[in-house]
């Protein structure tokens, strides 16, 4: 399913990507990653009135990062194992994900440029934006990679 | 071990927090994370070669950050239950975290100021690290999260 990993001569900005499919995420989900991760009443407990924040059962926002990095591994954006994310820049979370909500993701390559320090990589950077079922946005980051460049040795570094 | 909860108003420019222990990565999580959220060769296999990017098995940089917010929950910051997360900036992964590292945090709150949508809530910004157990920065971000003002009803959203 997944395309043939590129190397960073292949990523051209303007090229979209989107997940083949969407991740549903249960109760049972958002209460384990948040007992592990970030144990916080609204991400632990159904329970009306256990959060002072939201009312109800919420993801952690570093649940739905998580959930977001799978679909993006998964959609034909080609990152599998030749680009290593080095930073996350504006990453926005404008509405919580529930249980029940089934997430996908699309986005776009926004910049390329080879490396300053590394000849044997570049930089791409690229924009994706996590929706759930209704199309409405709930992570929205603009990620930077560290891509190698083709006839780079493997396992470098 | 966590403080009581903060409001709004008792977060304040330059209030610095740690968290009170260190969490081990164990390449058994690394792995167990990655086959759920990032399954790229570097971040499931501990054999040289099966990536081709890192040399050995590294942490999913969205498990570094999942584990460096664990480590804030349990700091003394009080964001427990009156705050949410509504966006990072300027997040950096250094340098990759690797089986048998252990993380702490460190941070300080660097903004504050009252929410212009919601009377009940202001905006809180802090700045935090996570560390290996060699005082190399593994993460560095900064943190946007809306809390409530004291006396905000419970519940409210």
């Amino acid at each position: 399913m997944r395309p043939a990993p590129r190397f960073f001569e292949d990523f051209q900005v303007g090229l979209r990507f989107r997940s083949p499919h969407e991740i549903p995420v249960t109760a049972e989900r958002i209460k384990a990653f948040a007992a592990e991760f970030d144990p916080q009443p609204f991400h632990l407990d159904d329970g009306a009135g256990a959060g002072a924040f939201f009312a109800g059962l919420t993801a952690s926002g570093w649940h739905t990062a998580a959930v977001a990095m799978r679909l993006i591994v998964d959609s034909d954006l080609g990152l599998d194992g030749r680009g290593a994310g080095v930073a996350a820049e504006s990453m926005r979370w404008p509405r919580p994900v529930r249980p029940g909500d089934s997430l996908r993701v699309e986005g776009m390559v926004t910049e390329t440029r080879p490396s300053r320090s590394r000849a044997d990589r570049g930089i791409v950077k690229f924009q994706a934006t996590a929706y759930n079922q209704r199309n409405e946005a709930v992570l929205e980051a603009t990620h930077v990679v560290m891509a190698l460049r083709r006839g780079a040795a493997p396992g470098c570094r």
